[in-house]
């Protein structure tokens, strides 16, 4: 398991790399689609694979409660129970323990809480974290992390970086998989020196990889880019850098230019199934009465099945019935347009033309 | 457009049969998926072609009320409108009058009624079915019925009949598409005089094929058996012959060893949103705890796509987390079932071996 920087673009921190897992090769920049409980919400393993996704990201909290990590190891690991042969990343199920689950008491040993689902009392520690996600059997595991809320006092964020730094220690002490890498996650909160000090502290362990986690958490974009570019320089440079939970398509291009790797985001499929679609020119809310008669695709300059097959009349007829195509046919075509963005990106920079695909993207796509 | 008989099976009413229509030829035996609002739930038309279906169903109330005829006829008709190139068959309206729509007001002229989705006054009559179903532009047709509920007295179904009767006389005078076959429905309730009747009635005036409309309404399915064996021989021989709204595996056997050729039901991709599957021993209800388990695929005797790919445990779990996959994957494998088994069917009568067929079928099918 390697990471190898192919391009590295002149103008801005973009880089064009290869990541080698246990279940395949990472083209990055890379964008990987949410698979909560072992499923990308809507699409199959061979319509992901027909559009591009290279990796996936399944939800350890989620898994751990349904169907169980012991049932998933029973199927073979968590690639074969869903029938999918690329590489997979697990989280740490931290994020979904301190934002679904109720009655949460953290200590320094872990996550007291009760599952959202019927309320009954579990623990989550680094060890219990580590357990879980070597018998999901991913490619990538998360440690598990606290991610501050925003916005925060300093001394909270300072002890909960403490915490993370304290808990990664404590799960490279148990994690065993040598198919599997562990990477830490940088904290901080919006305290620049914090999260410079959380990159230093995690540089020193040498980690195959490197997670930028507590971002996107409600904060103004241009706010989450400043804290990428303290984190970034405190980083090695031959390793992945994988900014969490983010985004929206703007995002990832600007976080590719400050030397982002690897994302992820619920996002495409979430828009999808409230009838949202990515077009080049920005979000279209489909469901809208003014495509009721727009018989033109979702995305005209979209090569995707969906946008070659179906209308905007059509989905919107469908998003209005809650039929599950119409839910369907959204979610891919977001996926498949924002994986297909990150390839366009992969090719500009190989090119040497990122900057200028950065600004061309930039003066057609209208954020929300 | 004409119906071919290629082979009569010798020891039943069983024939095997070619349909032409406008946009294709159907072979009959044939099942055809329910796709209510111009989509069969979950599945896409690609996917509709790989596991044989040649013929789908689109509900005529249903797309009246969304998203209205006038926009599929804008659109280039209901076939451009879902992209699906193969034919359709449109039914009435009227049996979905019957069961969603409220205040319905039957008299001569039509029925007056209330809309299920927003309750505005609406008006049915022989010739609005007619001008909606020529908009949507379907390969067939169905005339505007009344279907009596069971039980009834026999005034109410006598009546009923013959009012069906004068309705498909103004059908047929209004109907003008030529690229568009009108088939008339045999009513008459579970009365097998009246039954005789309306099929003789029927047939005085030639049509290209026939609805038998008014059965699996809640009758054991002795006495439904019993009602097309009174209907078969008023038919002639060389014009299709189709059950509406049936049905389950082992009525489609014994339907087609009855003489018919063609069948349409919901419950194939009903069942699959409730988490059961079709095997070749019977329906599993593959929600239950007895599954969670079990790797094996869902019919370990199909070779359709879901089963080569998904187990058990897989649908299960997500069935169990109200997964959209798990709405699909169910009713992907339960419709590619009953295609199969039609293809199955099919082949017995070309082989001349439907009675070994049949025998075998039930042997092995454990009914519910």
């Amino acid at each position: 398991m390697t990471y190898r920087i192919l391009v590295k673009d002149p103008e801005s921190q973009a880089r064009r790399g290869q990541l080698t897992l246990a279940h395949g090769v990472v083209n990055t920049p890379q964008f990987m689609p949410v698979g909560t409980v072992a499923t990308v919400k809507g699409l199959e393993p061979h319509e992901l694979e027909s559009i591009g996704a290279e990796i996936i990201l399944g939800n350890t909290y989620h898994l751990w409660l349904r169907p169980g990590e012991d049932l998933v190891a029973e199927a073979g690991g968590l690639h074969k129970f869903q029938n999918w042969r690329r590489p997979i990343l697990t989280d740490s199920g931290g994020f979904q323990v301190f934002s679904l689950a109720q009655m949460r008491k953290i200590s320094e040993a872990g996550v007291h809480f009760r599952s959202h689902l019927d309320g009954r009392p579990l623990f989550l520690s680094p060890e219990e974290s580590m357990r879980i996600q070597e018998a999901l059997a991913s490619d990538i595991a998360m440690q598990l992390d606290e991610c501050a809320p925003y916005p925060a006092e300093r001394r909270y964020i300072q002890e909960s970086m403490q915490l993370s730094l304290d808990w990664y220690a404590r799960c490279r002490k148990v994690h065993k998989r040598e198919d599997q890498l562990l990477f830490p996650i940088v904290q901080g909160g919006m305290e620049a020196d914090l999260r410079r000090q959380s990159a230093a502290s995690l540089a020193d362990f040498d980690p195959p990889g490197y997670g930028i986690g507590g971002l996107s958490v409600g904060e103004p974009a241009e706010l989450m880019y400043e804290m990428i570019e303290q984190v970034i320089p405190e980083l090695p440079e031959d390793r992945p850098r994988y900014l969490m939970g983010v985004g929206a398509p703007e995002q990832l291009v600007e976080g590719v230019a400050r030397g982002i790797d690897m994302f992820d985001c619920v996002l495409p499929t979430r828009l999808g199934r409230h009838g949202q679609v990515y077009t080049s020119e920005g979000r279209l809310t489909i469901r809208n009465q003014a495509f009721a008669r727009d018989f033109s695709p979702p995305d005209p300059d979209c090569h995707c099945h969906v946008c070659q097959n179906y209308s905007r009349a059509y989905l919107r007829h469908l998003i209005k019935c809650n039929e599950i195509l119409g839910l369907k046919l959204c979610s891919y075509h977001n996926v498949a347009f924002l994986l297909r963005l990150m390839q366009d990106i992969r090719e500009a920079i190989e090119c040497g033309e990122f900057t200028a695909f950065r600004r061309a993207f930039h003066s057609r796509y209208r954020r929300y």
